[in-house]
């Protein structure tokens, strides 16, 4: 079993919910990696034998820490309409919720198509060098980072040059994974803080809420196969102690995979 | 009273919950205006004794249509830590759930703050024309826009020349309104869909999902009076039935006050 799959693992309860525990492989500075927290609450709906078509979009709001050990995945069924269907997920430990989300599942029928967005220039991914990591948190080592454009400074404390919050960069599983949507939604949280690229220097900062919309369906995903996706992301506003990020996931044959937005707290 | 405020009017019925009703003033193709509806749901944490700071993010979901008449407001608290907060809130008509939301709210500090992103270039928004509109939709009438980039063809259909998605313009309410977060909610609704704008005809299009991070609080927000704000719209992809876009909205003084972006199905 992939470790993501393991990471992700939800077995029902005896009460009709869902039980999942906390991976030390996809460990962060303060708790689980937010994109497999998403991707859990993505599987929670994605398994359900009801679900309408493919996941379209999904916002998941980090509402508290979550500790080491188990959480209570809990769905509800909130509309189901002829060609697209709400749902919403809450995970627990003890009373506090710790995260939540709203999914949209759609079915999707072939129709006029126009891509305006155009993928970033970028050099073969084995032509880059992989980035080293050497850092203290476990989920890093999970995935392989290899930077066009940007890179992950890590000096001891900000030195007052700004640089730029825009990074392209090579994405892929360490242990190789074919796509599908557990793993689209983890990539969409795999961009890192743009503030640590700003300022030169990572810190623990907490994503808030973050939303993915998605522009391919299981067919596509699966004729993907596995390797590496073509990320970009960049930032608008660093204020007041919240800063904003958007990303875009693209296919090696430029097709836009997912577009991604988070806002994220700072102290700095 | 401004038709926004009672557009979006809540009271409080018998049973602890909130009651609202659909404007005509407000109406689009096939129901109320989405802005307004997002507005309502803002207005039901945002009038709560017990909301921590301000808002700092909404994810509104359109899970079902919506009639003219009365519908029922409901908003749970879901965890309220130091300095986030975090709602649901939801939408219901009969036993329909016809919207819902999450809502962050964030008690913010004055930190190190950085602003990367412009405003797109524009001359002053009284030198510019305003649209006129003579179409059936009575929300358009509540609002002034002023291209600066783009414009609202209406050809009777579809002419097979691509044009682009993105647009940038002046945006205001037809009736001087100051700024608040309902207002500004409402405002991130407000750019055409894509779709029109590439193929230069207007037709249905329902908003699925959108989310806004706002990067100011109330007290910047009465600061700036009233008056119009400049907005910038484009979008990424058109695939299979559903659109993306995405939104800036900026002060006459270049200051990013919100980021949006949005899930719209199409049949075209």
């Amino acid at each position: 079993m992939h470790p993501l799959d393991q990471a992700t693992a939800l077995a029902s309860d005896s009460c009709g919910g869902l039980r999942g525990r906390t991976s030390d492989a996809y460990w962060n500075f303060n708790g689980p990696f937010g994109g497999v927290t998403a991707a859990t609450l993505m599987r929670a709906v994605f398994e359900r034998a009801d679900r309408l078509g493919d996941p379209c979009s999904i916002t998941v709001n980090f509402t508290a820490a979550i500790a080491r050990g188990a959480f209570d995945v809990a769905v509800r069924s909130i509309r189901t309409g002829r060609s697209v269907q709400h749902w919403y997920v809450e995970l627990r430990q003890a009373d506090v919720v710790a995260a939540n989300a709203t999914i949209v599942c759609a079915r999707r029928a072939p129709t006029w198509t126009h891509q305006p967005a155009k993928p970033p220039p970028a050099p073969p991914p084995h032509s880059i060098e992989l980035m080293r990591h050497d850092g203290p948190n476990a989920f890093v080592s999970q995935f392989e980072f290899r930077f066009v454009e940007g890179s992950l400074e890590r000096l001891p404390s900000f030195d007052g040059r700004l640089r730029s919050a825009r990074t392209s960069l090579w994405l892929d599983n360490a242990v190789p994974r074919p796509w599908d949507f557990i793993g689209l939604t983890t990539f969409c949280d795999l961009f890192f803080g743009r503030i640590f690229h700003v300022q030169g220097t990572v810190f623990p900062a907490a994503t808030v809420s973050m939303t993915a919309y998605f522009h391919i369906d299981s067919d596509g995903l699966s004729a993907l196969g596995d390797g590496p996706l073509l990320g970009v992301a960049d930032a608008n506003t660093f204020v007041a102690g919240f800063f904003d990020q958007t990303a875009q996931l693209w296919s090696t044959d430029g097709r836009l995979l997912a577009t991604t937005t988070q806002i994220v707290s700072y102290r700095a």
